[in-house]
């Protein structure tokens, strides 16, 4: 269960840790003893007896609560967690670690973060913090937490999927299966192979270069935009082109994929222009940071027949059976 | 476009093969100058404008037309092929050489080849001849040809896509976006990576070695059952373990994949007792030849849970964009 240990070690990473030079910083150890520990996680119902490994739900509890229960702690799993009667709300003012997922959050507003006086540690179980106020959280000194690296696999698989699923037209495929249908011209007129196509990854960092190297045998041109040009040995190895112009790739590209960390530079970047430099019916598979593409000029531009195929990240995935 | 290239030089091969040692075999240059040549193929209707490069149908006539009639051939292209006052009926008495594709058979039958006297070649722009009477034409002396290898690639991308697709548990995902779902839970309790899963195909011929390739930068226990155990270096660079006895392998694999050909020996193969050999919650991955699966055996096991997945292959694919 990648969640369980994702979340085991980012605890004891954050538990163990030395306490930091900012005089501002609320420090895990700095109470002595049991810590109370809320979790607040999507319920499962039904789901969650269908498979053991399924942790990642309040019924699982992230697999945690034997260790934690064993080391004195005190834990909390609940899924309410909106309305001022809610249960993480009857633990806002002595919980010291909140652990929660992207997939049902926790706000941790900075009204919150206001009543949560013995708050040290906010903890995804996975990536991505956008459910906490960075700011209220750095002035209060919590410490915000994610788990690197703990999902760039499932990415990586997710969007090799997905550009399999468009190059060759699954999905349409897929319902006249379902509805009984035989209409193959109506699959097939866009049907194609990947192999031969050009495929650019936007950012090559940890997602990109593994989407590159399971890209590798299906002998495609392989491009990718980056800051920074890999070195050359590993680029030799996943036999991928460096770009530095992205106005210049991506006219070459029938596959963008978008591998970038969304910021205040990249948020909306995709717009009707960068998207005018596109091959006409080019396929967009997006990771989870959709807001990359200004959402307007990407419908526009799939009703026009511009983008053929946009199929954004679903990315979960448990990684032990 | 793959079709035509592939039609181009089937055609060209056997128009130009020395005459065979078999004094039964019609041979296509006994008679001299014109060919009177029929090509029944899907009507895309509106499709067929869609994409210039579409010619597996009747509109695109495999992009051969040209070629053929400057060679001075009459080449006749219909979707009627049914019934006795079809188009293809009336050709039968005199044409020459008939091509068709298997997912718009003109089916040949004793009776057909009875009746066409002058039919020396018949012609799959692709891979199958099921349709194909084998053992009345070889008594008539009729070539009957497909083009080997030409969707290989093609059967080999869509399998990686199928067993991701199945892995990842991206369906009912699709389904819940679709309909504006918002259960994780619901996809989640059954969604895997790739990663670290034990992947076997029975029969690792053009295509299975294919995949194997291009699962190998998955990092997947491969396994691989045939005949024949690969060369040592092949072998090495795809990094598969031969498993000579198939009842030994199916029972380590967390997915199945079938690229076995449809013989006496191989139909219904899978049948109950082969897939109680297997994981429980297997995936299973076949190919078009979904014979080799015993269909109520298969309906069965998925129904009380011991395949947790089954997807046959959607293999047309256009080659060149």
């Amino acid at each position: 269960m990648a969640m369980k240990r994702v979340a085991v070690s980012a605890f004891q990473a954050l538990s163990s840790s030395s306490p930091s030079s900012s005089s501002l910083t609320r420090h895990l150890h700095a109470s002595a003893g049991s810590k109370k520990i809320v979790g607040v996680f999507y319920k499962a119902n039904d789901y969650a007896k269908l498979n053991p490994n399924f942790v990642g739900c309040a019924e699982g509890a992230l697999g945690i609560r034997d260790w934690l229960e064993s080391q004195g702690h005190q834990y909390i799993v609940t899924d309410d967690k909106e309305g001022p009667g809610c249960e993480l709300e009857k633990h806002i003012h002595d919980l010291e670690v909140l652990i929660t997922t992207p997939f049902h959050p926790a706000y941790v507003t900075a009204e919150r973060i206001k009543r949560a006086k013995n708050l040290k540690l906010v903890l995804t179980a996975g990536i991505g913090s956008d459910h906490v106020d960075l700011n209220a959280a750095a002035a209060a000194g919590l410490t915000v937490a994610e788990v690197t690296g703990s999902n760039t696999v499932s990415v990586a698989e997710d969007e090799l999927m997905r550009i399999l699923i468009l190059v060759r037209n699954f999905i349409p495929g897929h319902h006249q299966v379902i509805n009984g249908d035989w209409n193959v011209a109506g699959i097939a007129y866009r049907a194609y192979d990947l192999e031969g196509k050009t495929v650019g990854t936007v950012g090559a960092g940890r997602i990109g270069k593994l989407l590159l190297q399971r890209l590798k045998p299906f002998n495609c041109n392989l491009l990718y935009h980056d800051r920074l040009k890999m070195e050359p040995e590993l680029e030799k190895e996943i036999g991928a082109k460096f770009e530095e112009d992205l106005d210049a790739m991506l006219p070459k590209c029938d596959i963008v994929v978008i591998n970038m960390p969304l910021t205040d530079k990249t948020r909306g970047m995709f717009d009707k222009e960068k998207i005018a430099k596109c091959k006409k019916g080019v396929l967009f598979v997006n990771n989870a940071r959709g807001a990359i593409m200004d959402t307007q000029a990407v419908v526009d531009a799939c009703s026009s027949g511009h983008i053929a195929g946009n199929l954004a990240t679903h990315q979960n995935s448990i990684k032990d059976q």
